[in-house]
């Protein structure tokens, strides 16, 4: 396949430079535009009041484009203007640190899959729930072969495939299990402390409460060593609240 | 009620400015918590490298706390931190530029919206298709008195109701319609120019495109200068591929 492959930990992360390194290995083409700089929890964010800058990175084999912006400018700037042939699939990852949940809604990550699959390309996001990996090589031979083996053309049109491996070795991870999201918020507070000039700072720290997570979704089975996978679709209109609403928001 | 109010165009904004004054006028209690400066498609991005800092804002009448952060920040930030007590609701706006179709998953207005509803409360985001507005004080009335006949603890937990005006005086408005978000993807392009130092640069343009959009959602609906609203919800599970896909990835 041709393989569009970008993230949000920037173009020299690990993940992905493990990731191209074993597509390529398995046979596919693969093109790398990816962030110059880390780019988490950016969520959808696209850059339009600034322009896009773009450096070529060759090294050890690696070739790949940085663009001065976030993991959606990648995707928007390569299928748009970069790319001379469109390719068959968008792969973003390997990302530092899982993408359950409501972190599907921060995550530059799972964004750049999901422009992907705006666009009308199938779309995968990688994801390991480790913050401070260095070495992602089993599992990105691991996704090589998923993404060999995986009937792409039979998605339904804007999904996104969300993966996430347990923070062990592959081999201690129990198997693949398809599930769905867990849809407990974070429990947010900020570290709130005075700069060297007397005035407040706030530092953000949160957590998944664990008593909030149903125990058959992404963030409980892979915290129980699992590697997971949900289909994702970003059609937000709640249809069932569209009847209900015509009663209660028209007199 | 308790009203937290913030958006995405900044803390100085008129469209802020004029519903802050409007939902006062109406009785209301406002806490505004707002970005210090303009982050329009900042999506549902999260500061989480960075402290957020804090700024008052006082002037003719005008109360509110800036913080140099996203819409998302300034909502954690309000309900973590800032806020003695739990608004009843979040409202985000008056935007400057319509958020309909998909610019609600790039767009820093209804993100903010999004994590209120994430966070357990009811939300609101109100939009106005014009770009340039300097006057939305009539938009504002209109939201202020929709906001106290809403039936707000009638909607499912964790909605957002997407509000948008037509770039139209408000008296020439066709009446409120709910409806569906259209699924039409922006068409993108990028302007490539080169610096004054001779190296390329890409700025993005887009639209979306007329034939792809239909009538019966709020994209077309907003041309047709209705005022549209649009109950969204943020479960990205595909419950219906969830079960396909055991049989496509599992082995």
């Amino acid at each position: 396949m041709n393989i569009l492959l970008t993230n949000d930990d920037g173009i020299q992360a690990p993940g992905l430079r493990a990731l191209d390194k074993a597509l390529r290995d398995a046979g596919h083409t693969v093109q790398v535009v990816a962030p110059v700089s880390e780019q988490s929890a950016v969520g959808h964010a696209v850059t339009m009041a600034m322009p896009l800058k773009v450096k070529q990175f060759r090294e050890n084999g690696f070739c790949g484009i940085g663009v001065n912006g976030t993991p959606v400018d990648c995707v928007k700037l390569a299928l748009a203007q970069l790319l001379e042939q469109a390719p068959d699939l968008v792969v973003s990852g390997i990302n530092s640190g899982c993408n359950v949940g409501v972190d599907i809604i921060y995550s530059g990550t799972v964004s750049a899959a999901t422009e992907g699959a705006l666009m009308g390309l199938p779309a995968l996001a990688v994801s390991l729930d480790d913050w401070n990996f260095t070495d992602a090589s089993e599992q990105a031979a691991w996704t090589a072969e998923f993404v060999g083996r995986m009937a792409w053309g039979q998605l339904p049109a804007q999904s996104v495939l969300n993966l996430n491996f347990p923070n062990l070795p592959l081999g201690e991870a129990k198997p693949l299990t398809v599930c769905r999201q867990t849809t407990a918020a974070y429990r947010d507070w900020y570290v709130a402390r005075k700069d060297p000039r007397g005035r407040d700072y706030y530092w953000l720290e949160g957590e998944i409460p664990r008593e909030k997570v149903s125990p058959d979704t992404d963030r409980a089975l892979l915290w129980d060593g699992h590697i997971t996978l949900t289909p994702l679709r970003f059609n937000f209109t709640d249809s069932e609240m569209l009847v209900r609403l015509r009663a209660l928001a028209l007199r």
